[in-house]
């Protein structure tokens, strides 16, 4: 994580606390504030290929004193960026996706090899899948694809004043096609549910404010 | 926050106009439109319990002409929503989350039970985690946890006019605690990454335009 990327999140917290604090939250009941869970042992692997794993936990419930099983899916963190080019358009992604099990529109995203930093998968990822590379990134946080059910994280980046170097990179695997659609297109056909994959949905919203956007009525 | 990062918003709220930009997407290359993948045979479960599998399909993928595997994840899917009081709050939930391993704070979901309707589900636990019951839902659709490696899908709702009707009820093994924060601070909430769950993230999205909001400069 560079400075840059440090100081982004630092200053996110402090307008976040900024704002809580102007306007306390009310607890419904006289709940006991919740406490974090602890995991009792390691986990137990209950199968696994490819790098994907289905895995059990044990967890200590503080409020029950027993403790109970967390059957758990877990794979490699992946990457995924708003990318916009230098005259203001969004590169998205189309190819078919095997577990929503149609074409699907989203941005461009990968899965980090071994030693990679999150912002290298990022690069690496936008230049072989779309020709582009940044001028500028930015690093907005990760999120959880279950976060009940997954320890897997994915990164969340903006990447802008994107230009093409050359062609996709694409391997015999990968059958990908990449079109440029307006940005007020984009956050159209995430509003409207359009875009089914978590993470560029995530992604975009979080890239709003970096963007000069808010939400307003 | 640097003078560098102020100079970049600056310069980025003037290159990101969202009115000059109408125009139809246009592809980057002379590639073919992606084309559905089929399915080859049945899925292969390799291990599964309390419900959740870990499985292999085979897809032929029309490009290379040749069979690949994939490893799924596969649970039940779930149902989740935005609710809002009558005076204009957001019922927030926090709780622990065994795949994050921290509290989360998140919005009131839960899973089906055997033959119950996606909107049946989110009124039960609605009503079952907050005590609360809405005038009026709508439905937003669906999203997938990973579009590559779940078929599970969230269902989303947006329930307006919600009314406490009694207590939560809360079995032993939930410890979970409701609050209520403004809409305002819910989506700075969601902005600024401190929502960690996709479905979450994706169900105020596009509740959006169904509360009369847009994205804006």
């Amino acid at each position: 994580m560079t400075v840059f990327m440090i100081l982004c999140r630092v200053f996110r917290r402090e307008r976040f606390a900024l704002t809580e604090s102007s306007q306390p939250s009310r607890k419904l009941e006289s709940t006991m504030a919740i406490v974090p869970w602890k995991q009792v042992g390691e986990d137990v692997t209950l199968a696994g290929k490819f790098g994907k794993k289905l895995i059990v936990k044990q967890f200590l419930n503080p409020k029950s004193g027993k403790i109970q099983d967390y059957v758990q899916f877990a794979q490699r963190d992946w990457s995924v960026c708003l990318a916009i080019t230098s005259d203001g358009q969004v590169l998205v992604v189309s190819e078919f996706k095997q577990g929503r099990n149609a074409v699907d529109d989203e941005l461009p995203a990968g899965t980090a090899e071994f030693g990679e930093s999150p912002e290298e998968v990022m690069r690496r990822e936008l230049r072989d899948e779309t020709g582009y590379v940044p001028e500028l990134m930015v690093y907005l946080g990760f999120g959880w694809i279950s976060t009940r059910s997954s320890p897997t994280r994915f990164h969340c980046f903006l990447a802008t004043g994107c230009k093409k170097v050359g062609p996709a990179k694409l391997d015999e695997n990968e059958d990908i096609e990449t079109r440029l659609v307006s940005l007020e297109q984009w956050l159209e056909m995430v509003m409207n549910g359009s875009i089914s994959e978590p993470s560029a949905v995530t992604t975009t919203i979080r890239a709003l404010s970096h963007l000069g956007l808010k939400i307003a009525r």
